[in-house]
Parts: structure tokens; sequence; C-alpha cells
């Protein structure tokens, strides 16, 4: 048996069916290359069958043992050759240089994230074939996707076992809502692109019950969702949701429950957690100076404060949310398609990574709660601006000092823009982010240059 | 001779001229109306010729007798009438009820600011004539206005004596400067316009060399200034603008210049003091719970924030500077006529005041330099918004407890605004902030209504 760097080796195994094997199995197995040894958690999946999943990050062969207070699950060891990454798989995404994303194997990756918290959660698998194929269609490659449910929803099965409100059990899990959770996940790897998955969130309302779970509880789902998820290399981890808005819980239980992320990932997915609003003195956003986050996942209308959230902490700044396009009659849900495309050209021009979001309400369902089909404006403008990003230096910050700009005007419109060159000769174009036009200004450039602007929208890209 | 309540009245004596009488002579005077008594300076208007200007506040009799170290100005005493304000003449606008403005006589004053820092300053009165014009014409009712000149200027005068630079002499001043100075601000008076006088500004980059006077230099100067114009009742005070940019000062420095103002103030005018950009964290915005301030002089892009500065400070919040329309490639100085009224919108109905500016490539002179003509597309528009406020309540935050709102969507769009009313009959008008239409909704509303919108700019108007 062969398994791809950076795909999925998943041994299978018969044991105790009887009791709570959520509780009282301990299953646990190392996987071997040369000297090094990666520890990794097994779950319970049901009908007395125990997986173990593991991503191994060399090519060569690994060798497992398992150990566990089961003796059906103990001591079962083997071996396996990892061969070279697959098509299209680049290995996981981690942060690098400061304020990047890179794929393991080095390719570069900006990250252009979307919003479909339960689009899992339906019940209806057209509609997330639906959604996938809009995914595929789009120029999105994150999705934002919640594990639990919200107090509103009625979804078929949730990830703890007694699928009625109040009447959940959070010592026992259900295998089914994780086999179709995680192979949605699987369906977005095949397409390229990462799941955010969001453990928990403040919308619960005491429905469910899954928002004011004791630590010992919270840490047993994280425990579990490691132990199932982890592997797919395009997990990202959200501790939570707006987790400011969770009156259960304290910045000292988020602290822990990073820190305990941290400890059981063996992969050392990024992982980040999210604020609610926080328009003032940003107070609710969190500190990311803390070492269990990889990157800064922030909640802010004002993409134009990226560039002092990078000098804050060297790590990358995504704006998951900073509103959405749409029309409904909420605060956050009806920015038009032009202010959300000037929002994602504001945080890439200054260096960040912006998250989309779409509400309108003449759709059946709405993208940022369930996915369906975009009906807006902003993502071909999202594609352009990633074909431009594309076209330019990995590190387009840095790169000014290579003579590379990327200079954005949003609604200013000045009449010209005064740049002063060094003696190389340069290429000006101007970019109309709305119409998706580039224009080259005929000749080169060098010296103190002066480039009519005078409409809003514009882009200057300055190269060598 | 009678004068007006709230007007001026002024006496002058012939003193000494030899010397320096600037430093040497000390002239003040009390004032008396029944049992109360304003004590209040002289000055030195050149050519041996002294005043002592007084506004008083109260109709009837008042008396005065002079105090001076020359004897030529010591008790000298007399009385006077005071009538009723004169057409127009409301009194000084003060702060009430924590965050409004009111002339004294109870008249509702919101204010509409804009800038011309140097408006008095270009030696040219067919320039000041029409930048008067404009201003008549214009919905503006306060200019902020520079006492000192940067150093990039050329005045035919400046406040101190040594007309040319490095050639002050700080213990001089110049009343020909002075006269004409205090002569623009009667001119706005005339118009009902407030005259916001900037006393520092840190632009002078060593060129005259006054925003890095010793503090007893500085408190020389606005001592003079006292006497000088606290008389006009439209004067009020901002102690520096982009106060935070001047290297030579502290805040303990500004503080003792705000205290010091307080101290001699004899009407206590409105008193501010203006930061220079503070998008971060606001760390430079004055602290205006400090007493010697009266209302919040603020620098920041975000109208948005209204509201929370109103939750800092029970004082009148007023965005004096937030961006200005035109097209020049300055980050400050080439937003659309679009977002500058959004912005006028977005902080008037959250309960604040809001300044504009202009700067277009295309006019001889910057209006925000030094006035002259307005061409910009916001004017008219913050004129209807003008109407739009008068026609409401003077309170018209507090008032939506009475059933007045007034709701402003701005680059939002939803498509519907559900609102929940009480069992009053209420009128409903959509209000097309850019177009300026307002469309009254057929019937009378109550309970929870749907309110149709669905395009940008709009606000809504509900009233009983």
């Amino acid at each position: 048996m062969t398994v791809e760097r950076w795909g999925i080796f998943e041994l299978t195994l018969s044991g105790p069916a009887d009791g709570n094997p959520y509780v009282e199995v301990e299953l646990t197995a190392e996987f071997q290359y040369r000297n090094r040894i990666v520890a990794v958690d097994g779950f319970y999946d049901g009908d007395g069958a125990y997986k173990i999943r593991f991503s191994p990050d060399r090519e060569g062969t690994w060798w497992y043992r398992t150990s566990s207070n089961a003796p059906a699950l103990d001591g079962r060891a083997g071996e396996f050759l990892v061969g070279p990454p697959g098509q299209g798989n680049h290995g996981p995404v981690r942060a690098v240089g400061g304020w990047r994303f890179e794929y393991a194997d080095g390719t570069r990756h900006e990250s252009y994230g979307t919003t479909c918290y339960h689009w899992t959660h339906t019940g209806d698998e057209d509609h997330e074939r639906r959604t996938l194929e809009s995914l595929a269609a789009s120029p999105f490659n994150k999705v934002r996707m919640c594990l639990l449910p919200t107090a509103a929803m009625t979804p078929p099965r949730i990830a703890f076992a007694g699928d009625t409100p109040g009447q959940l059990d959070p010592t026992r899990f259900d295998p089914e809502f994780f086999r179709h959770f995680e192979g949605r996940i699987a369906d977005l790897l095949e397409l390229g692109i990462e799941a955010d998955v969001i453990i928990f969130h403040p919308y619960d309302k005491g429905h469910w019950g899954v928002d004011n779970l004791t630590p010992e509880q919270d840490r047993f789902l994280v425990r579990y969702v490691v132990a199932r998820l982890a592997a797919f290399r395009n997990v990202w981890w959200s501790m939570s949701n707006e987790f400011d808005f969770n009156k259960a819980k304290t910045m000292i239980d988020w602290d822990r429950l990073l820190q305990y992320l941290q400890r059981i990932d063996p992969y050392r997915r990024l992982a980040s957690i999210h604020n609610g609003t926080a328009m003032f003195e940003h107070a609710s956003i969190y500190d990311f100076g803390k070492p269990w986050t990889t990157h800064q996942s922030i909640q802010h209308w004002d993409a134009g404060l990226t560039a002092e959230w990078r000098m804050r902490h060297p790590k990358p700044v995504v704006l998951d949310e900073l509103g959405y396009e749409g029309d409904i009659d909420r605060r956050w849900g009806n920015l038009t398609g032009r202010e959300i495309t000037r929002r994602f050209w504001e945080g890439m021009t200054r260096g960040g990574f912006v998250g989309h979001g779409e509400c309108y309400v003449d759709t059946e369902h709405r993208w940022i709660s369930s996915g369906g089909t975009l009906i807006g404006e902003s993502p071909e403008r999202i594609a352009f601006l990633r074909s431009i990003i594309d076209q330019g230096p990995a590190d387009w910050i840095a790169a000014r000092d290579r003579g590379y700009r990327l200079d954005y005007f949003g609604d200013r419109r000045p009449a010209y823009y005064d740049v002063e060159l060094d003696d190389h000769d340069h290429r000006v174009e101007i970019i109309d982010t709305w119409a998706m036009t580039v224009e080259p200004l005929p000749g080169v450039f060098r010296g103190r240059c002066r480039i009519p602007l005078g409409r809003t929208d514009l882009a200057v890209r300055i190269s060598r």
C-alpha cells in the first residue's frame, strides 16, 4: 500500500462496541520515519470500528504501532510506503516569512476566503453539490465552515449523539455526522480549497447545549475532531467564531483550548480564533502574540488597518469578516459588490488576506449560511484581483524594494499620482478594479513620474 | 452709548508708547453688573493706543474701572447701558445637554463646519470677499482658521512684530495684523458664522519660529489673542491643529495652555484641541474628559465611530476633519463629493457634527488653505442635510424616545428596513441623500413595519 506525501494513511481496527467506547477506550499510535516519531490519536467510528488517520510529510517508509487499553487494539504494528504527492497536492498551507502563506512544497498561496457557515448541515445533497460547483467556479480557495449547528437549525445530525435539542449526550459523538462532514472536507480538498473549520460558535442560545459545555467536554470534542480531521491537509482550525460573544467562556478558557489544540494536533495545522465586532479600540480582537495562534483571524470593517495589524504581530492577517455583499437588513449583510471589491483590494494591497460572504434576500439559501449559488457582483472582481496578484511576486509587499508596486486608490480619486522611481526602466499600468481592465501607459518610466488618474476604483501597477 | 447684549463694548485709552508696551504696560478692567464682576485684560494696539474689549451678557447698566501700572490708564471708570440683542444675534454658542450646541438665547445650533486655514493670510482683499460670498451662499456656519502662518506662506503680516522669517520678535505683536484678522472675524459674525480660531499648528518647520516658542511666549500670545478676540461672540478656540505632530511640545504643555486659556477667557468660549491622524487605537485624540475642553474636536476618517465618542465623554463630538472632497494626491484630499456627503450623514445621524473641506487641483486656491470658491458636489448636499436636520427636533438623538427617527444607510443597500414602531400613527419618508429628494410613503405606520429600500445613499425619516 502506497500513500502519497501529505495524503492520508488510514488504519481501521475492530474493538469493543459495548459500554461507551468514546470515553472508555483509549487508542493512540506512533508513526515513525527514520528517527522521528509522531504520536496520533485514534477515534471510535461506531459499530466496533476504530480508526487511526495519519498524514505523512516525508516520502519513504513509515512504521507504526498502536497502544490501547483494549487488547484487541493494542500493539498493532505495520509499515507503509509514502510516495510523491499527486497532481495538485502541494501539501498543507503554512505561515511563512512573517505575513505570508505558502504550501509545504514551497508553492505560493494567497488566501481568498469565503464563508458558508453551515453548508454541510442542510441534509440536502443536491444543495451541497451546487455549493461545491459554485466554489469550483469561484476565485475562493478557503471556506469558513462550522462544525456545530445554531439554535435556528434542524440538521439531520449533529456532532454529538442525541439529535434532539436538550437530549444531547456530550460523552458520545455521532460518527455518521462526522463521516458526512469529513466527506465535504475531502470534496474541498479535491478542489484545492482549504477548509477553515470553526469548532465553536456562540449562537446556540441554550438550544442544543453546544456553546456552554464544560472545559472537559470542550477538550473531549476538540480531541475527537483533531483525531478525525487533522489528517486532511486542507484543514485550518478556527477555535471559535465571534468568541467574545460567548458569555459562558472567558479568555482563559480560549487560551487553554488553543493551547490544548496546539499540543494534540500532530501537524500543527493553521490555528486561530475569530472575534466578534470590535469597531472601537479593537478590544476584542484576540492577542495574536500568543504562540498557539498561527495567523490573525480578524473581524473588522476597515481593511485599511491591515498594515497596523501587520505591525502588531509577524503573522498573516486574515480579515475573515469585514461585511458581506448583499441586501439583507443586518448591518453586516448589505454591502454593494463594489464596496466588497474595494475592501478586498484594500486588504490585499496592504499585505492582508480578505474573506468574502454573500447574503441576498432573493435567494433560496443565504450563501454565508449554507452555500448554494453566488449571484453577487464581487466574485468576478475578486477573481480579477487574484489574477493580478498571481501575475506579481508572491511577496508583493516586500517586492517594493525591487521596484514592484501595486498601489490602490479605492474610493479616492486623485487627479494624478506622483511617484519617485529609481533609475531602472519601469512599466506602468492603470488597473480599473471595477471594470476589470489593465491599461499600460505608453513608454517607460524612471525618476519622478506623474501618473494620471482622476476616477475612483483604480490601482496602479509598476514593475521593472 | 448703548451696546447690544452679546455685542462688544470697546474702550480706547491713550498711554505710553515708548519702551515695549506689550511687555511693560499692564492693563486690566473690571466690569460690573449688579453684584457680578468680570475681569478683562486690555491690550496695546500700537501708537500709544490701548483698548479694552468686553462683551456683556446681561441687559442693563454695567460699570467698569481700569487698573494699570501706567497712570494714564489707571482708574478710568464709567458705565454703559446694554440693550437687547439685535437682529440675528442669539449670543455665543455653548455646549448643552451633553452632546448638543445651543445659542445663549436658547436658539438651536447645529455645527456645519468648513475649513479655510489661511483665508485671512493672502493679502488679497478681493479673494477674502469672494471667500465670504462663498461662505454666505454655503450651508456652513463655522470656519476653522489659523492665526499663525505656515512655513510655505508669504503673508504681508504675521501676528508677531518682525515680518521676516527669523526676525520675529516674540515680545511684540503686529496690531495691523490683528486688526485685519479680527475684521474678518467680524465679517463672519455678520454672516452668522462661527470663527474656530486655531491658535497654534505644527507646520512651521523652523521658518517663522512660531510653533516652538517657550511656554512663557505661548502664554504671552494666548493672553493677547484672548484680550483682542474673546469679546467676539462667534469665536471658538482651537488651541492647536494636529497638536500631536508638534514635537516641540508635550501633552503637559497643551494641558497647561488650555488651563491657562480657561482661566483668562472671561466668557469661557468653546475650547478644544484637534489631533493629527489617529487611525489606530485613537491614541492621539486628546483626552476630552479634561474639564478645560468644552467639546471633542476630532480628526478621524470613520464618522461611524461618533456614537463611541459620545459614550466616552458627555461633550459635543465635532469631526472637524475626516478627509476632504477633492482630487489632490494626498490621502486626506481626494474624496468624492458622494463620500463626503456620506460622512456628513453618518456623523450627524449618530449625533455628531462634521466638518467639510475641499481641495481640487484645478482651482487657483485650495479652499482648505485659503478659501475662494467652492466647486465640489458635497456643499449642496450638506445644505440639503441641514434642511432635513432643521425640520426635525434639536435633540434628534434623544427624540427617538418620542417617535422621531432619522436612520441613515450610507453605502449599504438593504432590500428593506424592518422597524418596530409604537401605537402612535407615524409618517415614513424615504430620503435620497444624493439626489436630494424626500419621498413620503403612502399611509400611516405603526407596530412592526417593513420599509422598502434597495439602493444606496438612503435615509429613512419616521415621525409621529
